[in-house]
């Protein structure tokens, strides 16, 4: 049984984002919200009125109009967290959203911790552990394979894959325990020879999905891409040409424009994230590039490389010498010709036919074929798949132990164990399970997971 | 009657400000705007839906779920803007914000302009001009003082007053009018000695408007106060101190932390806007403060300033001569005596029983007595008022025209002007207070006042 500290106390917090714009969200949950809310209200009688309705009025404090409002109604359990819920949607004012929510502690409600909102959903049954953590994940979601990773979770998708694990397992588990019943008798219930092919089958699940975590963490984070070339290529120029496209297009629709996280961006909807692009930028660095052991290691950690050549000034020896020494890193690379605007003509000649890109990050010249090109180079068609993965490491690391604890019940299955002592081991693996989803977790797990979600969700 | 150019079309916009929150709402008006989000919303059938009501469901582009989320109902004329509303409130991700407003932009919505909802709001006859227009000092409305000017304007204290006056002087306007059509038997229907009256009794309310502006501005934009003091009195170390106190008041309540206006402080919900700080900040001016010439500019313009002493080396010579600089420049002063922590005690002697106020702005020592003193300087009883006053320029160049063309009209009386030059003088007089509440209004005043708007409202 689930076993949480629970309360029944009504949270509020402000669900929208700070600052300046048409409307906010302040919203209330807990079994009084709609009392507390009725409170300060001047309209209908919220008390009185159905689930999902909306209702115009005024919060008032004593005679004090605070504003004009819409007040959406949830009645438990029809609402995100089981709860009585209640939105009211202000007048977007600092002011305002200040004076509301001080109105509202004042009569009864209290603060909402972060993700508190979420948390109550979960410990309501509204959703598992791993959706509810999917729920952040969808909020921060910046690209296209990033949010569809988040939704198929949120949806329930990855959830289901560990319950239906978990499932066989326990019907294995009561068997074994029902021996236990028998132990004087010497029967056995649950056979040994199809206990090892479900842990068989269940490790090739778990491999698959421990396995898809190298994908969902880069899909979460970006894939981890070094520009690299000499002093002065335009390593920060072609940077900041990439990045700004992105902008451009992003701020085409007004009201949308978002804060970008520093050097990540999104090229036909998968995420690249730069690394130590502050080390790019300064581009002072007055020493080769591929000789620094700094750089050396930047590009190890790397999933692609994107190496510029000065078209305006190497040599064809320094060129193949740069090459040769991208080959030994057994890091993808794409090799660009950058300057194509003051490129030495006779150079350009001798690069004819390579697998070189010639663009000029200044001018913003052949900087789609560059995109098509990085694209190219990291298969694309994964981070399209609807496949189940995981991104989380909490995820990851309970994958893991729950493959080392049914090593374990294999072991033990081998060495002819008895049943006791391979119910324990199953035990194990149905832990680790289960802490996935959340049917095994602590008071300190949930306040560590939820207090990373903003405050409102 | 009204004119304007109408659209029928359907315009969606994101209502809530940018960044990253729990939820997001995204607004749609129009005869189509339910219409539209149904094409693209998996749920219960949106057209057979009642008048505000919430429906749970999701956004789809074909088979590829965008997110979950809740759909609220306004059927027209029951909606902010009197047209067919949708409100798509979705999980607060960027990503997701631009992909529910590109799919709605693809099946037939457009983009709003900033201000369109509220302006369709007006000219659909949901509230009048000078109504519309307090929208948006509601929303920008950083203080109680200006937050109640804002409430009581929106809620037609101001038009109220307006429109009566209007009533008046259109019911003149008739028998005045009346007479041009008995012109050749000479009778007249409105007795002048009544219209002088009325007019008299006009501009008493209107020059009590008009003066209220006064206030009206203040309380919008902050009481002009000027630190000044000689270089290292302590006047940044004072501003800081001031504007920190207060973001720490805020940000008490989590979530509501607010992008301060640069150095305007609130205090006991009276706003104060520091004039020209970049130059108190800088504090590395070497020429002394009164006598730059800059500085009384500034000093002049305020209407406080609070003048700082250095307790920790000025003579009783230097202060008693800036006292009488401060003095002779007629706008209200506070003499503060900082660094009270180095004061020198022969100084802090003589100082005694004057009217100076001895503070430490780096120790935050009798901060809080300043302010008493500072809210004591300003009479802030009229900022509590609950008067209606003119806080919009545009409503006072309104009245003025309005004061003017009546002035006229009493000096056409006086020289015995016949029915159709008073009631050409009349409707002037009609025409400046119609502009104020929307009566009398074009295409192009409409587009100034609402593109000041954000976008969404």
């Amino acid at each position: 049984m689930l076993n949480y500290t629970f309360n029944d106390d009504t949270i509020v917090a402000l669900a929208t984002p700070q600052g300046v714009g048409a409307i906010a969200v302040i919203r209330l949950s807990g079994k009084d919200a709609i009392d507390i809310c009725n409170k300060v209200f001047k309209g209908k009688d919220l008390e009185k009125q159905e689930s999902h309705t909306i209702h115009f009025g005024t919060i008032r404090d004593g005679e004090k109009v605070i504003d004009e409002v819409l007040v959406s109604l949830f009645v438990a359990p029809k609402s995100y967290t089981k709860e009585n819920v209640v939105e009211i949607s202000t007048h977007g004012s600092g002011y305002i959203i200040s004076e509301v929510i001080k109105l509202l502690l004042k009569n009864g409600a209290r603060l909402a911790q972060p993700g508190e909102f979420t948390k109550r959903a979960f410990v309501n049954g509204k959703f598992d552990l791993a959706q509810a953590e999917a729920v952040a994940d969808l909020i921060h979601s910046e690209s296209e394979a990033a949010h569809r990773a988040a939704m198929n979770q949120m949806r329930g998708g990855f959830s289901g894959k560990i319950k239906e694990l978990r499932e066989q397992l326990i019907h294995f588990a009561s068997m074994i325990e029902l021996e236990l019943d028998f132990v004087e008798e010497d029967v056995e219930f649950a056979s040994r020879d199809d206990l090892r092919k479900l842990i068989n089958d269940l490790q090739k699940v778990i491999g698959e999905l421990i396995s898809s975590f190298a994908l969902g963490n880069v899909i979460k984070t970006g894939i981890p891409t070094v520009i690299a070339g000499k002093p002065n290529a335009g390593k920060s120029t072609l940077l900041n040409t990439l990045l700004n496209e992105e902008k451009a297009i992003v701020s085409d629709i007004p009201g949308t424009t978002r804060d970008f996280i520093e050097d990540e961006i999104n090229i036909e909807g998968i995420p690249f994230r730069f690394i130590d692009t502050a080390g790019i930028r300064e581009a002072t660095d007055k020493i080769e590039a591929l000789g620094v052991e700094r750089t050396h290691a930047q590009m190890q950690k790397a999933s692609l490389i994107i190496y510029l050549f000065d078209l305006s000034q190497d040599t064809m020896t320094e060129i193949q010498r740069d090459i040769n020494k991208l080959e030994n890193l057994g890091v993808p690379f794409i090799k660009v010709g950058n300057k194509l605007d003051q490129a030495l003509p006779e150079l350009l000649q001798q690069l004819q036919g390579q697998d070189i890109i010639f663009i000029s990050a200044s001018e913003k010249q052949h900087i789609e074929e560059l995109k098509v090109k990085i694209l190219s180079a990291v298969n694309v068609e994964q981070f399209k798949t609807g496949n189940t993965m995981v991104t989380n490491i909490r995820h990851y690391d309970s994958l893991v132990n729950t493959r080392k604890a049914l090593d374990d019940v294999l072991h033990a299955v081998d060495a002819g164990m008895t049943g006791d002592l391979l119910a324990l081991d199953i035990r194990n693996a149905l832990h680790y399970l289960g802490e996935i989803t959340g049917e095994i977790t602590t008071d300190d797990l949930l306040g560590n997971i939820f207090s990373k979600f903003c405050i409102g969700k």
